[in-house]
């Protein structure tokens, strides 16, 4: 392989890895995603939670609903974990950017969570919701421990 | 129909027209809901409308996602204009409570503009896109003129 191929597929590569800084204006933008991108899928997990906990009654129809938008949106928040986004009114540990393998694994490990609980609430089996909650929420709790600030 | 059915015919009308109040634990959660459901939609429009404008090259691939994103998402904002929710850190007009047949037209005529900006983004005709971006921007405008506070 030549050196000028050798730089131009490292090129690419590096082009492929970015994060996609350039799809948020500034980084508060990105920042302000993020914490969107979560508040609503926690208001909508919390709803199907509370059905599984017996805090609320359970409404089969609800919990399917909110738990698809949870699923859903729990693929939103992770390209807004940007380069240079790590400043600002984020509790957003360092170390997501410096560890990025496992912080995405542990976002991979939620978003495959949210999908089972999904697929029970669909069921409208509460027993599976119930199995589901606390896994969902095992990931959840994993990665704000090692990654948000208190 | 004896007067019992009746009631019990009413009863269940009311139960069905109430607004879903019980999905927020407090009118703050609403708020705060509705506005990161918008945000996390206008980001995604917007992204769509700088390269409908050609502030931003046209990459059809993220024009989809952004696009079949800020369709879906677009839907969400409307059950957290709760009773109660008038009040607080919202830019919210009371005339969305005290209009709330005109405000929910608004609200279906801009998800109906995000179903056809989807479509065409998916489409990648980037004139289709332009076409759709204007009206469903026309559509933001026109509900923000009428219920959103300066």
């Amino acid at each position: 392989m030549t050196i000028r191929k050798t730089l131009w597929i490292t090129l690419a590569l590096v082009a492929i890895s970015l994060p996609a800084a350039a799809q948020f204006a500034k980084p508060d933008d990105a920042i302000k995603y993020r914490k969107s991108a979560l508040f609503v899928m926690q208001q909508n997990f919390s709803r199907v939670a509370a059905m599984a906990s017996g805090k609320a009654p359970f409404d089969p129809k609800v919990a399917a609903e909110s738990a698809a938008v949870a699923e859903y949106v729990s693929k939103l928040p992770w390209a807004a974990f940007t380069e240079g986004s790590d400043k600002g009114e984020t509790k957003s540990k360092p170390e997501i950017w410096k560890e990025s393998a496992k912080f995405k694994e542990y976002a991979d490990k939620m978003q495959g969570e949210m999908v089972k609980l999904s697929a029970a609430a669909k069921s409208g089996n509460l027993d599976s919701i119930k199995t589901a909650v606390a896994a969902t929420g095992g990931t959840c709790k994993t990665c704000h421990d090692a990654y948000r600030k208190e």
